[in-house]
């Protein structure tokens, strides 16, 4: 941490600022520049925080933090890439993981249809809301438990692993009783005690990152599942909000190289939610598998017409087929395993 | 609702759109323009989400919405403003409260010497943190239950009512039953279990707004927590999302015109978080008081630079007790009531 | 400027980048950290550009920089507000000067009525656009010279000085000579070459700020002018790009404290751009006063209904008469002359 | 254009607005609903902007464009792709075209050897900065006429065609009698009178997104310069401002996409403005390919460490050499010709 001070610090200022720095057990080293003073505290920094009281001392101008703040996200902790399994489905390290599935579960037919033909298209995982998030209380809000109880019978008759959202920490045990993963959506990517939760009941959490999350409190949310022991995080890009609307979200394609810099954790890219329109999906799984990305998650329906939400950002299932035998020829470029 | 159709539709296709609309229960006028033909959807709008299944019909260029989605939130529903009381505290409708209190409970102590100052101050509700949403999971997440007793314990001893945060559904009792008024965080706007929950509980809740938020969701969480009958919401503006980075968010003050325009209910602002900075609190409070704002919250702690968060945005108690002073001689200029 | 280095930096490398520190003329002061080390460097700010290079260098992780890079702007060179005075209107040390007119200058009668009535109303000076930035080629682009030319005909005719708009360099001193100050819009916010010329020219200066501009780079624009040898800008907060669109842009009321913190120069608020809707105007004109702005621009026209621009924005003129009587009413709060 | 009349609207005030728009040359039809009454205005596209002073008729709520404000740009206009050739460097069409070359000319050395070794590493133009727009007055401002002689003799020795930046309007025939190409940077993209005198000029444009540019608008800009009679404008998305910080702007990739289904032009990345960091651009070039753009613009210099700008975001020449050999391979995917 870095400790800027205000132009014109008295001498004894300095030395009371110096003073406080080394009470809360850190060292510190005062550099005197020509217009001002800076101070660097050394120490552990997990109590960094301890620091952040400085702030609030009248001659501190700022405090410039020099480490990122997670720890088990953070390659500092683990080099190699974690590669997340669920069940036949691997994502990371080499792995490309492909879900895909309808917004969501509607009946039986629906996403029994549904699982039994992206699997035989090259789906590896299936997708489906019985728990919806929706902006309008007036909105359809999901099968529930009915719907978690067909995503079973989808997997059954299909042999696809299914996540579904939790949207609530008192049904993670109920949701998470039924499927393979959690999914944790982007506006819950903060809902510290849904975070919490998911991450004790252990299975693997497909973690989407909010429509204004910064990639470092996307890391930040990471490490609050990890912190509870979960190891299995996919990370999720499914686009930040901006001042453009030609498309529902911005796709920040750029987290995926950002992101393995920073984490082992696998990046996925969902094009779906963050265009909003389906025309612009397999383009944008063409650009997510080209720079990297560990998989993706489609919307697929099997008569878009018919959605009960977001139709117009869904694939028909022949679309997704298609998009799978492009996927796999462009694989080839960069050895990516399907 | 107005259907855009793509360039050089047939008439077969109109037809085929119209039919569908009027399937939908829903009258149905064609335009038929030079370049594009639009359709008019007429019918009781509740139901219009039914329409946004058009949105995936190939020929569909794009839907456009004519009214705003939320009924109960709306001065469609309500022409008067809405007068929040909480205590002895009032928002809205000419009445301008005041909230100030610590970011965190943290020793009684504090608690109870800040309620009895801010008090006799001017301060019309306390505030403080017992659980709080924090983006590390190393940082200080609050006293739990033992806050929660340190407020009323505040309130016993000042007479100020009190409002403190709540962040998971299953602590909506809880909190409810010791706290006069449930603050939903900016993290927490589209948290729809607990909006829902937290709105059949009854009593009087400050909803913040996101930090990527716009007014229409904001409105649209706010009808979430109305339609569970709760009738008591102060809306509060405490700050978006931007790539300015001089404050810590942007205050939207124009929410405040924008919100009396669409709503009957009160709008506050908390100019602590929307900055970050103590020195840009004041002159905030006075942009809001001048625009007509029906409240502010802010941060106030007897000793900002022992504060375990935020200490950088607390005002002392002598700032606060001068910012009243100043607020008062303003509400002259309107005529609100502190 | 703090020199951050990647982790596992062995000495030799250390010493490496300090030599290179010290080549380029600056001090060099090393601190060891438990995870990072990191230098800092000493020396005269305005050749700390030379440093940026050193963020090539393979082992080095960012460059932090202490210092705003502005100097005449700063509140470093000059403690005491700037007055920028042109003609009878003031901005800036207490005084509030109030700036009128409609978006286009559009025929004699228009800018002549405007001019006289808002003068008589309580404006002290005139603004209207002669060379009109616009979207689309095909819109309205202003009447040129010969809108100029009316500006004039309505200073003679009022009393009232005029500022209007350059877009193009080679237009400044054709401008200039008709106009008493300049007005730079704010998608020429960094159009370096017409700030340099209009810089140059000498006569007052209001800038806008960009709609993607951040507080730092405003000021580095104002330094382009400053730096040319034009002492009189005022500075114009007019909403950024956000997310939200229910208001056109986003008005950022915190630039108001953040810039006086900063800089000696007058900083003013355009509310019809910010929000483009009458009727948000007169309550952000309040937020302007209160918080202490040094002055507004509002679009005012004798018949927005028949502008050929942003009439939606625009007041009437007896709404603008109203709106200065409250503004008056207001001044008493914080004793600005207007 | 669709007009939304407020609740409430009497018959006549209808009647009104009707007989308004037909005096503007417009067919009126209006749609009764339950709770608003709509208006839709039919006639001709261009004249549009006269319905604009609608919205300033107090009973209108809004006016709701059904068209988008460009032609010349459109696919309406022209259905296959343009196919901008300059000299052997070709975009659009199938052709991925590739520029390299460093931020800044600095030196004929580096010029020179730049433009050979990217040449025989693959690239088909050359770029480089002769007149700089930095934010800052005191930073390297480029070597003006003397680096357009570099960048001639560069080409000379090379063979390789040059695109330069052009950022003032009187300098449009000075840099375009050297320059193969003219380069329209972000902050000039509304630069109206500069976009005005480059259309006029006639060489092919190479007009970058500006930060804060919406995609119709940055084809608004792209109309202007189609509207002054050149028909060879590149369109180069270079990274928005967002929140996000990780990167220096965020690389909106869907403007692929978007801008293919919109416009006949060509449309190529600029990763390393997007980001400016060294280690994103090969994966950013990956996606671009592979989600259909029609070319890249890379910043490429022989020794990153001693560059005057933008060291941290360059390539070596190696490492652009070995990119180019990746982007032949990935280019069978789909066909590109590089």
């Amino acid at each position: 941490m870095i400790i800027v001070l205000k132009k014109g610090c008295k001498k004894k200022t300095v030395e009371a600022v110096i003073k406080k720095v080394k009470e809360l057990g850190f060292k510190a080293h005062a550099i005197v520049g020509v217009e001002r003073t800076v101070i660097g505290a050394v120490g552990d920094d997990r109590d960094k925080h301890l620091l952040s009281a400085l702030e609030a001392v009248p001659c501190v101008e700022k405090l410039v933090p020099i480490l990122q703040p997670y720890k088990l996200a953070s390659k500092e902790i683990r080099r190699e890439p974690t590669v997340v399994k669920v069940d036949g489905a691997c994502f990371g390290g080499g792995h490309f993981g492909v879900i895909a599935g309808p917004c969501s579960v509607e009946t039986e037919k629906q996403i029994v249809e549904t699982a039994i033909r992206v699997k035989k298209a090259g789906a590896r995982m299936l997708r489906g809301g019985a728990f919806k998030p929706r902006t309008s209380p007036y909105a359809f809000q999901g099968l529930e438990e009915e719907g978690l109880k067909l995503l079973a019978a989808a997997r059954k008759e299909s042999g696809l692993p299914f996540v579904t959202e939790v949207i609530n920490p008192e049904d993670v045990e109920l949701v998470g009783d039924y499927a393979d993963a959690l999914q944790i959506g982007a506006r819950n990517v903060q809902n510290f005690a849904l975070l919490r939760r998911a991450g004790k009941f252990g299975k693997p959490i497909v973690l989407k990152r909010g429509m204004s999350t910064t990639i470092q409190e996307f890391l930040m949310s990471a490490e609050y599942v990890l912190s509870e022991g979960c190891k299995n995080v996919i990370l999720c890009e499914r686009g930040i909000r901006t001042f453009e609307n030609a498309t529902r979200n911005t796709l920040d394609i750029s987290a995926v190289p950002v992101i393995h810099e920073r984490s082992h954790l696998p990046i996925i890219i969902d094009p779906s939610h963050a265009t909003g329109v389906r025309n612009y999906v397999p383009p944008l799984c063409f650009a997510a598998m080209a720079c990297g990305a560990d998989g993706i998650m489609v919307e697929v329906h099997p008569d878009p017409q018919k959605a009960l939400c977001d139709g117009p950002q869904s694939l028909r299932i022949e679309d997704f087929a298609a998009l799978v035998v492009q996927l796999r020829k462009l694989s080839k470029f960069n050895g990516k395993k399907m």
